[in-house]
């Protein structure tokens, strides 16, 4: 591991903590690996008996708000899974509470946003986020993981992106065609660019309060995007975007993903992210050779995790060939871990990537 | 309307119908037409009052079997529009009935197979399905449709495509990831092949008894055919979908259909179709330019039609100045109209595509 001097703010040498040259920050630089770094979008949950064990005696509300809980799950799972960067355990929604949403999340169904922004006057009564106040313990969780992990382990931190948080709020959860999100969007325009607005400034504080506490780099999932035409996604997100990324003050890499994006892909670059995420539906390659100088990360699908480990082997060599010599690729799935996917399949992956992907 | 005359089989002259010039078959032959004909997916169906009135009385499943009723539904459909194509009220899981399948349409839930294909010995037991016999009711679907309809209106047949159709058998059901059928395709790739061959081999039947019984046109829906990467259409549906067209006899135009497939359309031009139908993801006129020679079906965003008349004009027409001069684009939407969309609305969109593409 290579310690790297800089200077501090009053001019002395400090030390870079063993993070700084971890594989997962090397590859966010666009800087050489001795192997690919590995991690996967929801590494942590019901996939994990650990996990279900734990969230039999608490619910998911009260595991995300208790930093010490949240710590231990995370912790649990990156100890099992020998991964190459910590997440936050968290949710996207959290941010909607303090905004005056009542959040639930209903076993089965998923989250439930109680009462829906559907009228302008909805949104003109949600409130503004101080996230040092209402969201103090996503911080406290972003330290307290930070503190017991070891250090040469990075640890993410996260937040929906605007379009996706508003299509919940619209919605009222989640949603197979976003009827509500993009009749808001089309007949009330200046409410969802002020809506917009309000989640972004939320957002950029979160975030960078997120890199404050202790997260080496921050992933944005703008999971539900894909259902935009590229033209709706440069008039009523883009601006958005583009915005949070430069108000992002904190020097850390910012990880940019979607899911059923393939047509946005080029629009989302350009709105900022020194990472892309890619899902599975996109050729990892051809697509990387499309969007040039980024890192990026992805994209097994993972329903490749229920098959057997020759596929998974397979599956994953072939990710691996295709950008085989080319700095800045982050392995992952192309969208988070499944429920019932079975937790050896996960640890088996890791190793094959880290073997297969080792420079001799 | 122009009228042609062809040769018969006994080598006198017989006067075409109407509808072989109408600007429908015309568009899918890449001609030039006085104007852009449109037609919608699902342009019959629960957001019209006649069919909500008809299904108070009678069930999804019986209106499908009962000609009589298809026929009402879907001319009642035609006159209010205007639309410049009709096409048989069905549904693509009808198929599966014959094979041995118990299927259920739930009200609120949608479509639901009761004996899920989860194993090998599951799609070993289906049986192969002989249209002339099991399916018969929706030939006399076509012919009572065709009968019904002014000669100058094409009418058009439909079926599923195996990936989709196969889908929702190993499924049960709709789905979000497509985990059963995904894990049955990787653990079970030779039980899938047969799978997908025996939905195919059913499929060709089905779709030239349409033609043979009077429809102008065929569309392929392979609706949630987005759900793969382009490495797993390649192996586990390409093959399928180039032996499905090759095996069509009947000569008539054929759509093919995706959604969410930006990344899919290249191999499935490829596989066959002389139009390719479009979801609202894409950009119109670079992927037709990206797609080359073919007619193109779409591509309004379904959700555009809960805006207000304004906004539906305007998009509307983002899409014609896009194409036009170009020979071969059929205006429709990405996908099916949705349930709640005012009627007016969609009345108006034909009208105002009518109108705005009327050539002077």
């Amino acid at each position: 591991m290579t310690e790297v001097d800089q200077m501090d703010n009053n001019g002395g040498t400090m030390v870079s903590p063993a993070w700084a040259e971890s594989a997962f920050l090397k590859a966010c630089r666009c800087e050489p690996t001795d192997y690919t770094p590995v991690w996967l979008m929801r590494q942590a949950g019901r996939y994990m008996k650990e996990y279900r064990d734990l969230r039999s005696k608490v619910s998911f509300l009260d595991l995300c708000q208790r930093p010490d809980l949240a710590t231990e799950v995370m912790i649990t799972a990156v100890e099992r899974l020998g991964v190459d960067a910590a997440i936050i355990f968290s949710d996207i929604l959290l941010i909607l509470q303090p905004m005056g949403m009542d959040l639930e999340y209903v076993a089965g169904t998923g989250p439930v946003l109680h009462n829906p922004v559907r009228t302008v006057d909805h949104a003109k009564a949600l409130m503004e986020v101080e996230p040092a106040e209402s969201l103090n313990y996503v911080f406290e969780a972003v330290k307290a993981t930070r503190a017991a992990l070891p250090p040469h382990l990075p640890l993410i931190g996260f937040a929906g992106a605007p379009f996706t948080v508003a299509s919940y709020m619209i919605e009222g959860g989640g949603s197979k065609n976003y009827r509500y999100t993009k009749q808001f969007m089309y007949c009330y325009s200046s409410a969802w660019h002020d809506l917009m607005a309000l989640i972004t400034r939320a957002t950029v504080k979160y975030l960078n309060g997120q890199a404050t506490a202790g997260a080496q780099a921050l992933q944005l999932f703008d999971s539900w995007i894909g259902c935009l035409s590229p033209a709706d996604y440069q008039t009523f997100v883009f601006p958005h975007m583009q915005h949070l990324f430069a108000s992002l003050s904190a020097d850390v890499p910012v990880i940019h993903f979607g899911t059923g994006n393939a047509t946005l892909l080029k629009q989302q670059r350009e709105a900022g992210g020194d990472v892309i995420g890619l899902d599975f539906r996109v050729d990892l390659s051809s697509t990387w050779d499309q969007l040039g100088e980024t890192a990026v990360q992805g994209n097994l699908d993972p329903c490749v995790l229920f098959a057997d480990p020759e596929v998974i082997q397979q599956k994953s060599k072939l990710i691996l060939d295709q950008v085989r010599g080319r700095n800045g690729h982050i392995f992952n799935l192309g969208h988070g871990v499944l429920p019932e996917t079975p937790v050896d399949h996960v640890i088996e992956l890791v190793d094959y990537v880290h073997n297969q992907s080792t420079k001799n």
